[in-house]
């Protein structure tokens, strides 16, 4: 069992605890946050990433925050509140999960009227903990799920990016079928692309799976289709930043190419994340902005010139996988098989109200 | 036409000058090597670098080295010559041009007998010349043959890793078509992959094109595949180390991947590379060594740790992209179309006595 985590509830006092994951794989060093205003920083400064991360953080951060304010006149508790949470939501703005989160928090205080700063707070600090123990829960039946597709008695996978613990309150999504497995006494290789240009892939995903004493090799990106071509690989699993109503799938640039290879080399693609992922309201892959990253990211990888330093850059945040690359999508009620269309909207049928729209 | 230029004879005194690409794209520097020993060390140290650019300064050097000596007696001016010829092939043992080109010289010292140091030098000095001359011409051919497969008005090229003008005596290999294009008035939209671990495309092409007035955009290796998805790609065209007698090419790794992703994309897939780069011995890629890379080269790529210190790596330093995958290989010969077993052939047949065996 993996006992990586990316936060957690300090053990004394009103705190939460962060890996900063921006000093990783130097250093592993925890945070101990006692504020929303704290809490918002590390967001901002990518010291806790991954949406599920983020959105338990922000939660575990208010509920933090307004502790510490249940001894304050009523008034200034709820002003107290409407501070917090706009610092915390401001802090990653287009970050889905983060805004959800906090509206949970939120709508329980408006249900609760004047049952007293305490009790407000304290149900507070029991939302946030119902959210970290749910994302849990989450990625271990993603986990559970997936696992059931990987080859024994061993399996050997690829994955792009981190969409490990890291990313998440539990043992991740991508990931979580290879932490079951490794419980279970699954031989596993697993091969991490280093993921330029921010190297989540070297930089975390390589950290976590050593760190649970799971085989882990890294790789260049561009080096994944020789591995396809000499047979060492069984298949291929990655996480998802959104899932359109169609299939397609929106995840770190890279994500498609690494599909088009595995169809070349007929290697399984699969996608592992939760259904707060799929955004029914984009048809398609097509309906999903792509930002890009800022081009110093590329020109300076990590602090040096390594291209002209006005060269045109072309680096897209994410890309779009087609569903007709995508084996199958993996979430917490099970594995969805194509046409993606009817078993996403079963799935989503099922229950909607614990989940974040996206 | 591009003024760039890996190395030139030096214009006062007996020298070679040496454009040091470790330090680009910082700083452009001109190295004068006055020594076979000083040109060996830039060998080493890759401040020239490219098979048939290594070659060149290897002959160059070896005739700067001899024209200082052609006063000594004749025992001495030999014993000269064995030393700098083996200081020199040492450099880089596994360069193939490196050793012919100092054949090419020794055979000729050892064919004009007592013709006295003076003349040996001299002619060793014209020999040089005639090498950097006919790789020149090499490129130029290349280019002129290579560019009646772009479309006109505008071409839209992908290209990995650097097969310029800093790898060879001329304009290129890969890269000579855009140089004549570029001369004639094409549009030319080239992007380049940024070519990890060791980013010759960010580092060296989009440098050397930038200098040459070229539109040239980098990208992590990764988002290739986006790129031709965009529909903004009319055609790929890559280098060679070694071609194998059935058409298979192995080139720096990634390129296999980019063939793949062409394939998928329904884009031309070119490899750009002298006759010489034709192994007739290798009956297939399959016969062509792959030698790992350094690890920490993806380990601390930047000088900075990047992944857990000791973590795995797999890091082959070439691809073999299979003949099947190649819409057509530009040789300094013409262009040849599948089946490669029977049109390299034909043009290994036309003459191979001017070029390097491999």
């Amino acid at each position: 069992m993996s006992d990586v985590r990316a936060l957690r509830w300090a053990d004394a006092g009103a705190g939460v605890e962060i890996l900063d994951q921006t000093l990783l794989p130097e250093q592993e060093v925890w945070l101990r946050l006692g504020s929303a205003a704290e809490v918002a920083s590390a967001i901002r400064d990518l010291r806790v990433r991954g949406a599920p991360a983020i959105g338990i953080a922000a939660a575990m951060g208010l509920a933090v925050e307004m502790a510490r304010h249940a001894g304050l006149e009523r008034d200034e508790f709820l002003r107290r509140l409407d501070a917090a949470y706009t610092e915390l939501a401001g802090a990653r703005p287009t970050a889905v999960n983060l805004r959800w989160a906090l509206d949970r928090l939120r709508r329980l205080a408006d249900s609760l009227g004047d049952a007293g700063n305490g009790v407000i707070a304290c149900k507070l600090w029991g939302e946030a903990t119902a959210i970290l123990d749910e994302d849990r829960a989450m990625c271990r039946a993603i986990g559970e799920h997936a696992f059931a597709l990987l080859p024994e008695p061993e399996a050997r996978v690829l994955t792009h990016c981190n969409a490990g613990a890291l990313a998440t309150g539990g043992i991740g999504t991508a990931l979580a079928p290879l932490y079951v497995g490794h419980e279970r006494g699954l031989r596993l290789k697993v091969y991490a692309d280093e993921t330029r240009p921010l190297l989540q892939g070297s930089r975390l995903t390589a950290w976590e799976l050593r760190r649970a004493g799971i085989d882990v090799t890294i790789l260049p990106d561009s080096a994944a289709a020789v591995l396809m071509r000499e047979g060492v690989l069984d298949l291929v699993i990655v996480g998802a930043d959104r899932i359109a109503a169609n299939g397609d799938v929106a995840n770190k640039v890279g994500t498609y190419g690494v599909a088009v290879l595995a169809r070349h080399h007929g290697l399984p693609f699969y996608v592992a994340a939760p259904t707060s992922t799929i955004d029914p309201h984009a048809a398609s892959g097509a309906a999903i902005p792509i930002e890009q990253r800022d081009a110093d990211e590329v020109r300076r990888g990590f602090g040096r010139l390594t291209a002209p330093a006005e060269a045109a850059v072309f680096a897209p945040a994410f890309d779009i996988t087609p569903a007709e690359l995508i084996s199958a999508i993996i979430t917490e009620r099970g594995i969805l098989r194509p046409p993606y269309d009817a078993s996403i909207a079963d799935a989503l049928a099922l229950d909607t109200a614990q989940h974040p729209p996206v």
